[in-house]
């Protein structure tokens, strides 16, 4: 252990938990399909927003943040069936990802754990272990069409005197599952008679395909009090770097998520006006994104299927695919970097979302559909040199 | 403990870290001399440059945060003496405060100690009693002229095996003080010979009066790896709503402050784009409300000097004025409640800061002349009947 290690909090001088992002350096010829980064821009209205905030003043302190956000966004919650009380219930963040930290930061003492399921998004973990928890992977399982779902009976048997929260994602990343209200009415029960709570990250629900309804399990009975939802304006809006993020929880809990000293509130004030006009006006941004998913999504999953060894469920949401290509017989991480090298498409192994997920690799679709095309050429090329 | 509070975390739970700010409601008449929040609003050239960034689609991830901005702050920082590599030694924050929590959060282990000064900014407590730190508290001392400085001796008495981290405001809120390059040497000697870290709050390097030397800690020999600097655009640039800080910390302390998982870089892309230009081209911008705040100073010292029972340095930085009220027999709460209530004027009591803060008032000048006339008018006809 070094001078400096012996400095620093434990967790951090440990490399496990370590959360650093690095910057990859641009590619020639390169097809991204790795980071979740929607290639679409804000609607102009959005910067007309925050240059008119600016230039009117609206950049000095707005403790607790703006009260119209705040009403916008139980406003615009509530269209899931569960209705919030703006000044107590919502908590504005910088982003989801600073939501989850904050989620899992006004509950989780050391020595505690915290159930993830498996496979699921990477952004949970590094939090959960920095807070000296235990992480405890509760895995997926296939139904008979391919369809990642919750395992209530696995479920169970993680559950221990030291759960302290389970972390869902909702729909689902990397699955693009969206789970069932008797699925979620199962957790719920599950977490009301253990006693633990929910942290439900839900920043994927403007992007559900075939009808399937979203149930939120803030909205199940006797929940609100042991859920605290993540939301983002990150895939809602394709605001990936602008950082805009909300927490809503039960009455009684909520409060409490403004004593983890994160420290003043950490977006914007000109662009939680913007965030405000998104809310009330951005439905035909989002409409026309999904819109476009959709068909990107259409296009990939069938030509997947076509594929040697390859085979890939219509996901229930998300604008990931996460086919299953265990029956090349390469591991996920082999398989991504091979097709980073010879096909100069990146896309994110399958069990780098934790062991279930080994056999799959995740293509986040943020290219417009003749990129698609040509990545879905070079993929098939791919597979059949394998 | 209520079935929500047995949910959470237990130093969340407990109510005495509560980092809640309240908004206060407008009242008419009142001078708000309470928050350190400037007056002044942002040149139109930041106005300019996010709408621009926005338009061009400058809205996407940035993980670790733009190049440009940390070769930027690299080199505004330099101008203190201490040139670090930007691409492992900046990191981009979420405002100041953020980067307080961010900058213990390295560091802090339950159990361990963090030493404050007395009196000092309110925001250290909050996440130390987070982390579950024991807060202990050193008090300054009052040289013959007045002016609050460190005391090594009463510093060495507090220095335990458990002593992880001193947090320094300099230049200093609430006393105004500036460090100077003998009490930050032996500051120093001290970290290095009992093996602690330096957290320094830097925030009001450009509002320095009087030509004293501004020395950085970090620039000590031997402390780079030690030390970790707070900074942020709230106070040099009139930012407080626009959250926007830095760290700046040794070459192989800092990449572990990366590990701290905040989640995704937490300011936004177009705000990073314009505090770039701010860095370039904004020091007429501070150089402009230095010489309005000095002024301010002048006049508010001066006035508060000549009134009964109240005497009032000229502080050495920053836009507060911290008068001596002791003489009044009225302690600080009751002075400062009175205040509010007979006169409408908002400050914040000495004793807030710390119990040595005690027989004192901070007035945070962020009004114009004009404005502070009334003020101190109002004033000196609360102090002339107590």
């Amino acid at each position: 252990m070094s001078a400096v290690q012996k400095l620093l909090k434990k967790e951090i001088g440990a490399v496990t938990i370590s959360a650093t992002r690095v910057r990859v350096p641009p590619q020639p010829g390169l097809i991204n399909l790795g980071a979740g980064d929607p290639d679409f821009n804000q609607p102009k209205y959005i910067a007309d927003t925050v240059y008119k905030a600016i230039l009117e003043g609206y950049t000095h302190y707005s403790f607790g943040g703006e009260p119209e956000l705040m009403e916008a966004l139980a406003n615009y919650y509530a269209k899931w069936g569960y209705k919030a009380d703006p000044s107590t219930q919502v908590v504005i963040t910088s982003g989801g990802s600073q939501g989850i930290f904050h989620a899992l930061a006004a509950l989780v003492n050391p020595g505690e754990e915290v159930i993830l399921f498996d496979p699921t998004y990477g952004g949970y973990s590094g939090p959960s272990g920095y807070l000296g928890a235990k992480i405890v992977r509760s895995p997926l399982k296939k139904d008979s069409k391919g369809y990642f779902r919750p395992d209530i009976e696995a479920l169970k048997t993680k559950i221990t005197d030291k759960t302290k929260a389970l972390v869902i994602c909702n729909p689902d990343n990397p699955t693009g599952s969206v789970f069932t209200k008797a699925e979620l009415t199962a957790i719920a029960d599950l977490a009301k008679d253990k006693n633990f709570a929910v942290i439900a990250d839900e920043i994927y629900t403007e992007y559900i395909w075939g009808g399937r309804p979203f149930y939120p399990i803030i909205a199940a009975p006797d929940m609100a009090d042991r859920t605290i939802v993540v939301g983002s304006f990150s895939k809602m809006f394709a605001w990936t770097g602008c950082r805009a993020g909300f927490l809503i929880s039960g009455p009684n809990l909520a409060p409490y998520l403004g004593r983890v000293p994160l420290g003043i509130n950490s977006m914007p004030v000109p662009f939680q006006k913007a965030a405000t006009v998104a809310l009330i006006k951005g439905s035909d941004f989002t409409k026309y994104m999904a819109s476009q998913y959709l068909e990107r999504i259409e296009y990939c999953a069938d030509r997947l299927n076509e594929m040697k060894n390859v085979s890939c469920v219509m996901p229930e949401s998300t604008f990931y695919v996460f086919p299953d290509i265990s029956k090349t017989g390469v591991k996920s991480a082999e398989f991504s970097a091979k097709l980073g090298e010879q096909e100069k498409i990146r896309g994110a192994a399958g069990a780098s979302y934790g062991p279930t997920g080994e056999g799959h690799i995740r293509l986040a679709l943020v290219e417009p559909l003749n990129v698609l095309v040509e990545a879905m050429d070079r993929f098939e090329r791919f597979v059949n040199k394998l």
